[in-house]
Order: C-alpha cells, then sequence, then structure tokens
C-alpha cells in the first residue's frame, strides 16, 4: 500500500494544468488552493505560462525547485499517463487525478488510459485518487486541491470555532459534487471535518483505503461515505470491521440502487453498481448504517459527535416539548422510524406533574406546555424524562426562533448534557437563531431541524449499538 | 356560518387579557400585533392596568370607544366564557382563543368549559378559532394576533417582494407551534403566504371551514393543513370537493398515526385521532396529499405554486445534471418515490450528444458534465430534455453555491420556465447563496435544497393530476 499520508498531508504541491483563467475548472483549482493558508509551496506547472495567477511557473515537474510531494492533475486524459509517469520518476509519491475521460466513457475509449494509469501508480508505489475525481479537502493543513465551489475561500472558516464542535468527520466520496455537498450541509451545523476525499473511477485508491489510513490515523469520529461500488470487497470487509470495532461509525448513502441510477453510476465512474440486497446484508454484517439523503446522512453524523459515547440501550424514546402538535408528530415519527415511544413509569410521572398546568400531561410525549416551559425551562424537564427507566433516549421539541428561554437554560443545558448517560437530542421546529446553535453546539447537543431526520438518527444510534454488541460478542 | 371575514379581516381588534409583562404569553400576544402596521385600531382589556405597552386600556369590552370587530381572549380559562357572552353582547362578531385549559384537560375539567364557549358563539353568530389556539396571522392586513416567535417583528418582511412569490398559501392548523414552524420554512423559500390560522380544540370553527372560506375568496392557491382530527366529515367531503375541483390541492399532515401520537393529540386539543387508513382512503378519494415531514410539505407547496398549471402527465422524469454522482443519487430517489426514469428517446438523445464529451451521457440521467454546463450552460440542457416525449418532467441539478454559471443563463432561464408545457424542478445540492434564490424565485421555478423531498414532490403533483382527472370525469 502506497503511503497515503503523502497525498492528504504534502509538504509541497504541483498543480499540472494549473491556469490564470479562473473561470474554467483548470483556473479554479489554484485560485480556491491559494484561498486557504496552506502553509508548503504550490507549484504552477503548464506548458504555455511563466507564471500563473501570480505564482512562478514551471514547464514540467521535472523542474520543481524541490521535489513535490503531491502533483494535482487537471490535464486531458490523454496526456494523464505520461505526466503521471513524470511524477513518478521525478519522486513525487502521491497524485489526485481531476482529469476525465476514463473507464466512465461510454466508447469504452478511457479504459485502456485508466488501465495506464493504474500500472504507473503501482510502479512508483504512489498513493493516488482518481481519475475523474474532484480532489480533497484537508482542513488542519488548508489545503483545498478540488475545483469544488464549496470550498472557495469564504467568510466562514473550514472548521468550526473552539469548543463549538465535538470530534471530526470525514467525508469519502466517489462523486466529487456530492461529497463536498455533504460539507456544505453540515458546516453551518458545526460539524468539523477533518477530510473531504472524493475518489472519482478509483483506478488505485478505494474509500476503503482511505477509511483504513483514517483509522490508523485514530483523529476521525465518523465517515461518511458516498459509495457507487464496493471494488474489492475484502478490503471493506477488514476495514469495516476495525472501524465496528473502534466503535467509528460508518455512515453510508450507495448510489445507483434503481436501474437508472445504477445505469448512471456506470456512466459517472464506471463502477458496477450490483445487487443491492447483496451490499446490504454486508453493511448489515458490519454495523454500516444506510441512508439515502444527504441531508440525513449529515444528521447522523451530528448525533454520533455528540453520543455516539451513550448509544440507548433500546429503541424507547421519551419526547418533552413545549408544543403539543409537536409532540404529537414527532411521535408519529419516531414510530414511522421504528422506535417506541412507551408511557413513563409512575414515579417520573410524578415529578413532572407538580409542574404542570391542568392541560399538560406528562404520559410521553411530555407535554410541558409554554406556560410551564416559560416557568420551569426546557432543561429540568429533560432531565426528568431522561431519568425514566422507561426510556433510552430523549428528544427535547425547542423553538431555537427567539433563544431567550433556551439561553435563560444555558448552564443547566450545558450540565445536563455532560452528565446524561443517556442521549438528549434537540429538535428546532422552527429555524434556529445563530445564538441557539451555538449554545447547543457549546453544550454538546445535536440541534435538528428535520423532525424526520432526527427521530431516523435516534434510531441509528440505537441499531449501531445492537450491531456492535453483536458483533463483539462474535 | 357566521362571518369569518370578521375574524380575518377585522377593522379592529381588542385584545382581553393584554399585559405589559412582555415576558410572559399575555404581553407577547399584543408586542408581536403591534410589531406590524395593521391599520385599525387595537384596544387592550385589562382589569387592572390603565395603559397597556403604550396604548389606553379599557377595563371591559363594554366600555370600548367603537365596537371592535375581533377580540383576541387570553385569560384564564374559567373566565373565557363570561368575557366571550360580553364580547357577544357588545357586537364583537368574532374572537380568536388563545387561553389553555378546556376540552384537552387529562381530567376533563374544561369539556364544560369548552361547551359553553361554542354555546355562546352560536347565539351571537361568532366566528370563534379555538379555544387552546395560538392566533393567526394575515399578512396583507399586517395583523398578527398569536404570541408565536416566528411572527415577531424582524428584518423579514411577512412575504416577499413584488416578483419573487408565484401565488398564496394559506396555513390552517390545529397546532399552534407546527402552524406557524410551516411558515417559518416556507418564507426563505420566497412563499407567499396569506394565512396562517391555528385552530387549537375547533369547537366552534373547523379546519373546514376555513379552507371554505379561503376557496370563496379565490386568493389562496395552494393549502398547508395540520389535522388532528376531521370533526364534521360532511363539512371536509364537501370542502374537499370545491378544492380539487378548483384545482387547490390541500397538502396535509395527518398528526396522532402512531398510537403514542393519538394518545398526544387527545391531550393536545382533545381530539380522537382516529384510524389512519380510514383518513387515508378518504384523503385519496379526494387527491389530498398527505406528507410526514414539515419540510416536505413545504416543498411540495412551493412544486405546486410553481407549475400547478403545469401537471406532469405521467411518472415519467428527466434529469439534467453536471453532477454524475448527483444523476445517480437522485435517479434512486426518484424510483424511490415511484417515479421512472426513462432512457431518452434518440432524437432527443442525439441533440444533446453534439455538446457532451464521451465522459458525459444523455441516457438519463443525463450527465452533461461540468464542462458541458460551463461552455452551454444549464438552461439548452433542460430545454432538450424536457422536450424528450419520453418524460413529464425535469430536475435538473445545480449547485447554488457559486451561481455564476445559473447568473450567467438567468433569461434562458427566466424564459425556459415561461415555455415549458412541463413542470421543471431545480435541486441546488449545496446551499444556495441568495443570489441564487432570487433568481430562482424571479424565474419561477421552485428550488429545493433536500433531493428527497424533490423527488416527492414531483410524484405529488403527478398523483394530483391523476387523482383530479378521475374526480372530474366523476
Amino acid at each position: 500500500m502506497p503511503d497515503i499520508g503523502k497525498l492528504l498531508w504534502p509538504r509541497s504541491v504541483a498543480v499540472i494544468g494549473a491556469s490564470s483563467d479562473t473561470s474554467g475548472l483548470r483556473g479554479r483549482v489554484l485560485q480556491i488552493m491559494k484561498g486557504h493558508p496552506f502553509a508548503g509551496p504550490i507549484y504552477p506547472v503548464s506548458r504555455s505560462a511563466s507564471e500563473v495567477q501570480g505564482l512562478q511557473a514551471f514547464r514540467s515537474v521535472d523542474e520543481l525547485p524541490a521535489p513535490a510531494d503531491l502533483a494535482v492533475l487537471i490535464i486531458p486524459a490523454k496526456f494523464v499517463p505520461q505526466e503521471l509517469e513524470r511524477c513518478g520518476k521525478a519522486g513525487i509519491r502521491a497524485a489526485t487525478i481531476l482529469s476525465s475521460g476514463f473507464a466512465e466513457t461510454a466508447d469504452g475509449s478511457g479504459l485502456a488510459l485508466q488501465d495506464e494509469v493504474r500500472a504507473i501508480a503501482r510502479h512508483h508505489d504512489m498513493a493516488v485518487t482518481g481519475p475523474n475525481a474532484e480532489g480533497f479537502a484537508n482542513t488542519a493543513a488548508a489545503l483545498c486541491p478540488t475545483f469544488s465551489p464549496v470550498m472557495e475561500a469564504v467568510a466562514t472558516p473550514l472548521v468550526p470555532p473552539d469548543g463549538r464542535a465535538r470530534g471530526q468527520v470525514a467525508v469519502i466520496s466517489q462523486s466529487g459534487g456530492m461529497g463536498f455537498a455533504l460539507f456544505d450541509h453540515g458546516r453551518p451545523k458545526d460539524l468539523s471535518f477533518r477530510y473531504v476525499v472524493t475518489t472519482g473511477n478509483e483506478a488505485c485508491l478505494e474509500a476503503f483505503d482511505l477509511v483504513d489510513y483514517m483509522l490508523e490515523e485514530g483523529k476521525t469520529d465518523v465517515f461518511l461515505l458516498l459509495l457507487e461500488d464496493v471494488k474489492t470487497r475484502a478490503t471493506f470487509e477488514r476495514v469495516a470491521a476495525s472501524a465496528l470495532r473502534a466503535g467509528k461509525p460508518l455512515i453510508v448513502g450507495k448510489l445507483g440502487q434503481s436501474e437508472a441510477g445504477s445505469r448512471a453510476v456506470r456512466s459517472h465512474t464506471g463502477a458496477l453498481a450490483g445487487v443491492h440486497a447483496d451490499y446490504r446484508a454486508l453493511f448489515e454484517r458490519y454495523g454500516v448504517i444506510e441512508s439515502r439523503d444527504p441531508g440525513e446522512m449529515v444528521d447522523i453524523a451530528a448525533a454520533f459527535l455528540a453520543f455516539g459515547a451513550r448509544l440507548p440501550a433500546g429503541k424507547r424514546v421519551g419526547i418533552c416539548t413545549s408544543s403539543g402538535g409537536g409532540g404529537a408528530w414527532l411521535a408519529d415519527a419516531c414510530t414511522a422510524a421504528g422506535l417506541d415511544v412507551p408511557e413513563l413509569d409512575a414515579a417520573t410521572r410524578g415529578s413532572i406533574d407538580v409542574h404542570l398546568p391542568a392541560y399538560g400531561t406528562s404520559q410521553n410525549p411530555v407535554d410541558v406546555t409554554a406556560q410551564a416551559v416559560h416557568a420551569v425551562g426546557y432543561a429540568p424537564f429533560a432531565r426528568m424524562v431522561a431519568g425514566s427507566p422507561a426510556v433510552d433516549g430523549v428528544i427535547v421539541i425547542v423553538t431555537g426562533r427567539n433563544p431567550r428561554l433556551l439561553l435563560r437554560d444555558r448552564e443547566a443545558l450545558k450540565t445536563l448534557a455532560r452528565e446524561s448517560a443517556k442521549p438528549i437530542f434537540m429538535w428546532s421546529y422552527t429555524r434556529p437563531a445563530e445564538a441557539c446553535v451555538a449554545l447547543m453546539s457549546e453544550a454538546g447537543y445535536p440541534l435538528f431541524t428535520s423532525m424526520v431526520n432526527c427521530a431516523r438518527a435516534m434510531r441509528a444510534l440505537a441499531d449501531y449499538r445492537c450491531a456492535r454488541e453483536r458483533f463483539m460478542r462474535g
């Protein structure tokens, strides 16, 4: 196995095909890279320009002032093999190939090129992603060799401020657009993404080679994977087993489940989508969490980051709400997600009832009413529900639109998140104000804005615990 | 039937129980009302204060300088009947009762009070919502008698600027929190809400009485309804039939489908949730569109507003994408939603193929590749796909993160939206920039940020056409 560290943590990068025309993809890669404070040198390689976007350019990777660790290739497919060979000879041990026109071509014209790429990478022991990839991002290194608009330098830093993120997420995706989309959906929810790596056709490195590296590195807590196929089943089984043993969940979107989807992945990365039932059986064996929805994947990741170390012991949920209708609707959603919403035990009910007006109820959903939540706050009720032996986890329905009640409750909410042995989720049925997002992140709660995802995430946590315990028993 | 116009379009409003303490619900109602430029007088009625939040207060509705059209009651339940009677005698013909403690009480202590309310309203022929409601909003009148934090005066106007909204939506909901949440989710998507009316226990007016009024009024194009029960089946059948005949879709969330949900609606509004299969059969007969997800309901409404007059003739979808992975994933989502994603006809494929590199495909999903979309733009490809006799509607996958390509295409996109005989949806797989939201709204496309909702909305349009044609044939 080549050194994936050279790929993800290079000290210097050559961009082969770099251009000054930032309206095209070739120019955008360099522009995006320059927008982030990567510490090492970036060498544009261009046959036609001596300077590209203000950087000195070089005619060939042979002529760099010092050898680069990583080459980014964005040149026509037919030139890729010879350039990759040149990289190998120049001592470059990693490459990401953004060019398209390989195994995914409809007429098969690029198949031979892809075989050449694979052979060259093997010969020089190079760590290569692609071809037909969209590059990657390493946020800690501020390195973004990609043309994804999501990684364009903007006001939002690549990772949340200190204290607002729990753990780190890695995205590994055959699809560039969809991979970076997961980052784009998760970042505003204060998820800290360590890596986004797109693998395209996977001529050389496969998704699970990267998972393997990241598990070894030990800094990634949750994996979001978008797969069009699993090329080497043995690698999947070995790595998925390691992940499950380590308690690092793999949340997978498997593309190409339908006939049309299968046609699409064939033309997208040359992948054979396979029979989905086979994948499902394989995934279930290793506790892999499947999802069909990008937003849901991100929400499940947020749930694991917050409460992955305190998984629910079963599927019984307590709902605590100041909106009676919200409680009813969420109870339906929990039931649809395969969770139970049982009535609470008498002792817990008694402790709650003393605070409720006649039109509230402690049955579960616990409708504390707007009046009682004004008087008592959210945290004390959530704590009482979490204390019930009848439930394995709690969902609190809040409105984060005007967060004054939540802010008043701030310290109690923080203490509860720290002390609770059961997962406690927050669903804001209105769009949360920024102060609410910050409070929840700092306190360590996942904040859901989708009711359905909230219910499904609780189910995913319960399923994962169950799958892991079964696996560990052997 | 009392005059619902007096309720929704009063010339003057009395707020019974108004308070200067804006940290409590009684103070918030008046504060929120004052935050919007309602043209008529607002009369606080208070036993203890001569002035409330800067307005002259009155000891009783008997003592108002002129009779009010509408009374808002937020006082303890036990005082509600006598105050409502006083309103009736003073000539007030409409009321919204925000107080709780009626049929929803666990011990039934409020049942008799609710019967009294009903009798008084009937006696004086008053249009009454509630009790246990959260008030309503009439955006055109800038009237928001509610304590919902969603209606607090903020920078965002109640409705989108001219030219950005197609048609108008009404929300009618037994649940206050969930009803206003639909507004909160839809407003940033440039949906124009004409009314949000919460009905609570529905002692007097029921949801379908309000739908009936709004159908008569003829200004509402799409209805979002959250029901815990249907109290009078005959009203439902008559009104749902009118709505279907008029082509005004009813998008319904039916709360209380599960055992726990059913328990919750009983304690929330005293509703008997009933057997869901019975509701489903009734809904299907009248083309009512059911949804279990607030975000999905809003997205389906947006789809109807844009293309309700050009419903798809069948379930066949063309997908046009610059992200190959996005095309595959959406094809899976469409299939899961019960849509077909067939291969396109040869003539259409030929016209597309001339623009594609070897690694693109016109099969469907049509993967035009990032390169071709840079060269040609989104609109020409979307037009070619829409022109195929093999499809009934089109979904275009875009990235609205950096909208430069879409903005370049602006005029062509507008023309296409105007001219297309088939619905064309846009799914942005990244969070759309404000400029992208504005462009799509102005051009008249629904812009989806959820892939799954986008697919389901197309299915809802197809189903609605089918149900309506069946119904019209009799």
